[in-house]
């Protein structure tokens, strides 16, 4: 384990494969790193533009062990890779974010107790373990509420509403019963999110807050800087600047945030990770959230957040992505393709930037 | 052949697969496309950013072929590939830019003709084929005089000066009696290039033109805006505008120019790809010369040219990679490095785009 930058050429294990290790991978690339992606899949996105692929499932031992052999450091591009195959890497070769922080992030519990225990606000919650915890749960958060699984939750997925009509036993069953919270459903003004980077040497660089609208419980468009009031965009900074020095974190980690209707925040959630809501970085800020975080995990100093444009994202979900030759024909809008065949509904195929002269 | 655009998922054919290949790979992944790279070399840059690799001959008429019908449109990375190999890809699929553009530009007596023929000013040049060719040349153009094979030179390769002790002989011997032809040395106050785009719609988008600065005949810096009177930018424009109209050109060019010290400016040569006085637009403009080839090459309308920032680019030759430590650390500074071990002499090894407020 070194503390020193790694120098190009050096090899990155990415866990997963997706478009955001295909996105993480092309920014190494571009640095003169080479990288390597993890995954269970046989094939995905980030194949097309990674040096190396070992395809195998994350608790495969002697996978895990050849696969940290052959590199320099390790990262992960999604919060649901199981934290036992980072530990076992993290024996050989440093992986950042590390275990702690995967650790927290990918368990909604342990994510709202830690908020708790820094003193950052989120909405009230509950554990629910059977049908009668979530009678209990629902005497504390009130109603509405959301019950979600504790784990492996993404774009809506694990998760549904509690009324004063529900049958608590038929909820927790349709959610097989997992380990799951009960949280408040917070009546907000805005969603926002912030991605901020901390460096090995413990700087901090947050770029601008999105404000962002999901679909479906898909994030679908992020502004920057969107209707977002200044103390609020200082809040949210201030927020994430303490989430990441309580977990010595190291990494780009996306935080996002409810606003209420008196202007306070709360946390919703973190993800230790590029984050779908700084997309925009890359055709809006000077340097990527993508290079940001190579940045961070081989040890650089970060680069400047500095943004020079203001930017809509929209993400290209299902059918959206065959409107490729309008958006492709759309001044100051640029196109990111993940290079998936199957258009299913609901499936991220790639997103757009629209870009405009920065106002604020 | 088709002139519609281009659908995501397609494959892009490159032939040439150095760090010009490797970043036209990478923005073309981005973009949702599939490439496959086609080059004689057992290894290079361009192959781990790529889908697919043919390591063949330029000749080799049956790997060409193969090559031809896996991909759905081609391009290539430099002017040096052989005439003959995109004639015959061109039997199965579009070339973009095509052949006709190639030949004029691989031949120094063919874009010189080309020029005269377009009423673009250029050096004064005579055609050289023997010695005594060369006796008679300097005669036409003066001296001192430069010396170029008509093919296959770049980076000051298969040139060589002529003063008036010259030994005529022994310099055509030097460059192996290649046909080759004599041209005035011109003294000049500053050398500029512009890179322009021409999409299959005949739309065009030049960037700010670059100043560029040599040494030992290879690039070193580029900046943009550097010190070019307004007159003398929309006198390359104008000019590389005429070159891209008569070649009925598809892609990006790069237009090199010496500005004389009466203001007015002489072509020096056209390279018919992406330039490495154009990597500057990676980390400046909206839109990076790579994407915009790649838009061109597929048939998407060209996106708009704009500049975003100042920037000085420089190249990173040999040794000067050694300090990739250093320029990690530099506020603006965006290091690209193309994954070569071998830091040879006067090899190009990377870049770095330092980007500043935009002034002008």
């Amino acid at each position: 384990m070194t503390s020193k930058p790694l120098p190009p050429l050096s090899t990155i294990g990415i866990l997963g494969s997706g478009q955001l290790g295909r996105m993480l991978a092309t920014a190494a690339a571009e640095m003169g790193f080479r990288t390597q992606i993890y995954c269970p899949e046989e094939n995905a996105p980030a194949f097309q533009v990674a040096n190396d692929v070992t395809v195998a499932a994350y608790d495969d031992a002697d996978a895990l062990e050849a696969f940290a052999n052959t590199i320099d450091v390790a990262t992960y591009e999604f919060e649901n890779v199981p934290e036992a195959a980072v530990r076992q890497i993290a024996n050989s070769v440093p992986v950042r974010p590390d275990a702690d922080a995967l650790a927290v992030a990918q368990d909604r519990l342990s994510e709202k107790r830690f908020m708790a225990r820094i003193g950052v606000a989120t909405a009230k919650y509950a554990a629910v373990e059977s049908a009668s915890d979530l009678t209990a749960a629902v005497n504390e958060t009130g109603l509405p509420g959301i019950l979600k699984t504790r784990r492996m939750g993404y774009d809506g997925k694990g998760q549904t509403t509690v009324t004063k009509d529900s049958d608590h036993k038929e909820l927790f069953s349709a959610l097989r019963e997992m380990p799951s919270i009960l949280e408040e459903r917070i009546s907000f003004e805005r969603e926002l999110s912030i991605i901020i980077a901390r460096g090995m040497n413990g700087d901090i660089a947050a770029y601008d807050p999105a404000e962002n609208d999901h679909r479906d419980h898909i994030l679908w468009h992020s502004h920057v800087p969107g209707s977002i009031p200044a103390g609020q965009a200082s809040e949210a900074r201030d927020i994430a600047e303490r989430i990441v020095e309580a977990l010595d974190y190291v990494g780009v980690m996306g935080v996002e945030f409810f606003a209420k209707p008196d202007g306070h925040l709360l946390v919703n959630e973190i993800a230790p990770r590029v984050h779908n809501s700084g997309h925009w970085t890359q055709d809006a800020a000077d340097t990527s959230q993508f290079e940001q975080h190579i940045r961070a995990v081989v040890g650089w100093p970060l680069a400047a957040p500095t943004r020079h444009s203001n930017v809509a994202m929209e993400n290209l979900i299902g059918d959206d992505v065959f409107s490729w030759d309008v958006i492709a024909s759309e001044p100051g809008a640029h196109l990111h393709l993940y290079g998936k065949r199957d258009a299913r509904a609901g499936r991220k195929m790639g997103h757009v930037n629209r870009i405009s002269k920065k106002t604020g």
